[in-house]
């Protein structure tokens, strides 16, 4: 079972501001939860078995409360903002069931990934349906260019895969490219899952371009923190393994500085783990060692840190209230997570 | 290469018809090819490269030409039916990509299946790429219901392809669970196909229903067909493999009926064959035997003729009309094109 937000929240901060966080969104996270869980209801007991297996492992739920903090910022009522979190969870969701198939995942949030229990071919299907079921609940908000903008960061993502798909293992990818994947890849569903709220709130071009700033930067941070703690201790209790962007071939942004910084026979072993079949344990305790000596986790956090305060100015467009303080929170404890 | 719809069409009913057809929607047709290319577009240069190479193999664009000719037929103007008839062929597109990836396919259209030239990954994600710019599509018409009918109608094609993946080997599968199948994989594309032109065209729920049912029924034909060829000669000539369904393990109807009116010696050969790790060249020319002696492939077509005949009757709420007269005969066509 992963940690919840507020678990790992207060290992960060003590109790309170995970707390105001948490009090902020609890109810509508709850209803979202229901949600979820009845739209992926289904006659073929597959799909809500696969599903559930997944959305159940207690993930982070992060962007969903991004939908549901920046909707109640925005002071939007009724159910929109519920559906457009549960969208977007589920848009996530079926990201990552394909995402597993394509990195050859053995764990997801602590459990076998769905595709080692089911078979790729389900995890493909119920991906699939999930995705499918996303646009049927954006349609129900009755609002055109959620679609527009949920639609274009669908095929973004996907290109941003099909980008790291391909740069896997090539040392000499730029840091330009590595960071237009994160962007692609992750900070694109963050960007949506803020600037929606600001389409059901009908705010206006300016509010809708702050959260989509708010949400990239804050995706950035996330991305680059995540690179981080895949060569950090503290990420085993969160479900995913120490190592797996090493042991896939990814080039991160850690492994690159490493790189790039290191003497000729550094540049060579990191070439010749790379081009391997497979690495080791050992390989791992090396490559740590050598992108410790290169600052490459100091480096790609001062960056992370740059980008979540990029987004906490992204709020400054909006008048000083609870939520907004939420929001500030949160950019805190994207970068902080792991310390 | 695949062979043209106005080739198969003059094979069955010399040249008059297909001809008819063809002019009908030639230059919408020619748009939407435009469109199909213009919208795989990526800077991301294998996604252009994968979804060339399927879209390019000579599909027979029926999905596309329902939308088109059924829009024709309600005389909607503008740019609209190119772009749902895009959409359409881009969902149908997706779903052979992941189902390639199901069935392990080796051959589509022909040429080498997409997965095999370029693996599992990359179809995945190329299928999830042109499943969002599809809702992309959908969104530049301004109908949302549009977007509802083709949501729903993607989440029941993946349900229906999980339920076959279920039932892969199980001989004991009902008929109707057959049928219920082929409606859900194949059947309610085609209904959406040509329900979406009563949305744009603004004909009411009288007109839509008519139309869901045509598609719906023309989809049932077309399935049943495609079971009947896979265990006859001309498909060859289509670039699908007959005995693919076989050499799968796909209970399609014509297996059904020779297993259920099999004495207990052939049902034992079908038990015995279905289990095995792979089936053989011989062991599907004795298939083939034993669906021939228990009026497999007449049965199925039998059931097929009257879909087909049902599709023809929705079109009966449409006054008469050179574009009616063509989707009249688009139903002769789906039947006829394996004699």
């Amino acid at each position: 079972m992963g940690v919840s937000l507020q678990q790992m929240y207060t290992q960060v901060h003590g109790e309170s501001p995970a707390k105001r966080l948490a009090i902020l969104v609890a109810d509508d996270l709850e209803k979202v939860n229901d949600l979820i869980h009845n739209r992926m209801k289904s006659p073929v007991g597959m799909i809500p078995d696969l599903a559930t297996h997944l959305v159940d492992a207690g993930g982070k739920r992060l962007r969903p409360m991004i939908t549901l903090a920046t909707s109640k910022m925005l002071q939007v009522e009724g159910d929109n903002p519920i559906r457009l979190a549960t969208a977007v969870e589920f848009i996530h969701s079926a990201t990552l069931l394909h995402d597993d198939i394509v990195d050859g995942s053995k764990l997801r949030r602590g459990r076998p990934a769905a595709n080692r229990l089911w078979g790729n071919s389900a995890s493909v299907l119920v991906g699939d349906f999930l995705f499918a079921r996303s646009f049927a609940l954006m349609v129900e908000t009755g609002h055109l260019p959620v679609l527009d903008i949920l639609s274009r960061a669908s095929s973004i993502i996907a290109e941003g895969e099909v980008r790291q798909l391909a740069a896997i293992g090539n040392l000499d990818i730029p840091k330009q490219e590595y960071l237009a994947i994160a962007e692609a890849k992750t900070a694109e569903l963050f960007a949506a899952a803020a600037s929606v709220s600001a389409v059901i709130a009908n705010a206006g071009a300016k509010h809708q371009q702050a959260l989509d700033q708010f949400g990239r930067s804050l995706g950035m941070a996330f991305q680059l923190v995540d690179d981080v703690l895949d060569y950090q201790g503290l990420n085993s209790k969160l479900g995913k393994q120490v190592g797996d962007d090493f042991f896939e071939g990814k080039i991160t942004l850690p492994l690159s500085i490493a790189y790039h910084s290191g003497n000729q026979s550094e540049r060579k072993w990191w070439e010749d783990i790379l081009d391997a079949d497979g690495r080791s344990e050992s390989d791992l305790e090396k490559a740590g060692q050598l992108i410790e000596r290169h600052n490459g986790l100091q480096e790609t956090m001062a960056l992370a840190i740059a980008f979540s305060e990029t987004a906490k100015e992204s709020l400054s467009t909006f008048e000083p209230s609870p939520c907004r303080d939420c929001l500030l929170d949160l950019c805190d404890f994207v970068v902080k997570r792991g310390y």
